[in-house]
Order: structure tokens, then sequence, then C-alpha cells
């Protein structure tokens, strides 16, 4: 089964919680024992598993900012999102999770968020069961 | 089905757009709905998500070189790619798409690369459906 | 199938290869052609596939280490591990191998590998095949 909800992001980076959306979904597919697979079909946003504090939040993106700053981007003369694209290619846009009992097995802090890279923009995110 | 295909690479560090490839795999696997897998079996290559644009490929070779830039590596003494391991490892050498009606659900950007580390070489690509 | 074994970590940044007991797991579960899957339900550790070289260890740990250096973390203040958490994600919590005759798909020099970003911890790691 594939379902897919929209996230409107606010910022042009920035982590949204998207946990309860996708477990929704799991319990809707009825799915006993199976994957979760999680997709947004974007190169400027990404899919990762964190805890939810917003202090982390702020690290993540002063950690992932640092990356991409220094640097003279060629891609920046047609478009300026270099680094938007680049770290949506290192976080990755995909992440796949089991599903036990109808639930997905996950660990205390894991949540799933999609970062956004390239806001505000309205994101799509592709869930199959 | 598990096919493979191999690309010739021709420089050290190199992003090779492999999605007519795996796209071809697809469509001949004749797959209506269910999970199209990309693998690359080296460690000093990757498997990654990004926009087929000339100047961005550059960009990201440089985030990349300098991520790894400025250390005394170990490795090296054995074998100068203490780098490509790394990289190869930070990028991670798969990746997993939808496949919907027998097509891969990917965004308008999102093409298929294969990132060489280590290069020239020949590598191998695993797609299983 | 799912099956799960526990990792004891030492230090509070090492890599473990975890590469034999994934593959005991593939053999007992008698499965021919499919999917492995390998996920730590944690979020300060991660899952990679590298070479095991005990000076590639260390060069890996030395770039890891720069990457999330040099900054004053809030989430610090909460819990001393924001570094922890960044990498986690950074490297991703999960891998998808290929199972063919029974065997893993694997290059010569891909081990499995769990990182540990906070230990020393005993950590969980979950497979299903």
């Amino acid at each position: 089964m594939i379902k897919e909800f929209e996230v409107l992001t606010k910022e042009r980076y920035e982590l949204i919680n998207i946990t309860n959306k996708v477990e929704r979904i799991v319990r809707e597919s009825k799915v006993r024992d199976g994957l979760c697979f999680v997709f947004a079909p974007h190169s400027t946003a990404g899919i990762v598993l964190t805890e939810d504090e917003s202090g982390l939040k702020n690290d993540w993106l002063a950690v992932l900012k640092k990356m991409v700053s220094g640097f003279d981007f060629f891609h920046n003369r047609i478009d300026n999102n270099a680094d938007s694209h680049i770290l949506s290619g290192l976080i990755g846009q995909e992440k796949t999770l089991v599903i036990e009992n109808n639930k997905l097995i996950r660990g205390t802090w894991q949540n799933i968020f999609l970062i956004e890279f390239d806001g505000p923009r309205t994101r799509k995110v592709i869930v199959k069961t």
C-alpha cells in the first residue's frame, strides 16, 4: 500500500517531526509484520531519525550549515541552492523501518523527521507498507 | 529478480548518472508495484540521489573533499584511500525506491548516481526488484 | 523473520564489526533469496558498511569527531550528547542488503559495523530477513 501526505515548511532550513503521520498510516494499513518505507521525492529535503528536542534541532542545523559554508558554489549561478542539494543527498531522502504487531520498531528517542533545506515549500512524503 | 551492470569510472572522484540503467531494469522486470533496491558492492564508492547539473557535481566533490582534508590518515600507510572508504560509508552504498505502475517514484530532480571515490575502476551495481 | 542481538560497547566512540552475527542470522533464517534489513533502534549509534582495518577505524573517528567539533551545542545543557545524536543521524541507523543463495551479497571489504557514539552501553541490533 502506498500513501502520501504533505508537509508545509516555514523556514529555509527546518526539522519537522512526521512520526505521528507515518504511524497513523501504519495503523490504518493493518499490516501486522513487514516493512515501512518513508520517502521524500525531493532533492533538497531529507528524512532522518533523531530526538525531538528543540536545542538539538538547532544544533543539527548548525552542524549541517557549517558543512556547506565557505564555498563559492558553481550551481548557485543557476539556482541558489547547491547547499540544499548537497545536504539532502548527505542526509538521504529515505528511511526503512520494521513493522511488528502493526507498530513501528523504533528506539525511545528515534523520531522520524523531514528536514527542509530549501524552504518554505510544500513537501510530499510517500509511505509504503 | 536481481540484475547487475558495470560502470567504468575515469576519475578518482566522479559522479555518474545511472538512472537510465536502473529504469531499464525496472521496465524489463515487469514489476508493477514494489520496491527497487540499488546497491554498490564496494567500500570506496557510493549511491546518492541528486540533481544532474555539471556545476552541482563539482560542488558535491568540493564539499566531500573538504570533509576528509587535513588529516594524516593511518590507513594511508597501508593503502592510500582512507578518504575513499570514509566518504563511501558517509554517502552509503545503497538506495531503495518505490515502483508504482512499473515506474520508479522519484522527484523531478532526483537522479540516481554512483559516486566513485577511488577511481578509475570498473564498478558493479546490483538492482533487486 | 525478526531476530535481535546485543552488542556491548566499551568506548564513547567505537566501531564494532557485526558481520558474523548478521550472517549467522541469515544462515539460520534459511531464506534463499530476499532482503536482509539491519537496524539499530537507537538515536546515538549508527550502522555503516566499511573495511575492517584498525587504522581506518581510527581515521573514521577522527573525521566524525571533527564534524561536530567547535560547537557550543544547546542540547548539551540538557544531556551532554548532541554530537552523538547528530553523528548517528548522519551515518544512519539502518542498512539493507541482498540475500542470494542464503548469502549476503557484499563487496570484499564491505563489513557491517555498529558505530557507538555515546558508549559504553549495551546496544540492540534488529535483523529482519
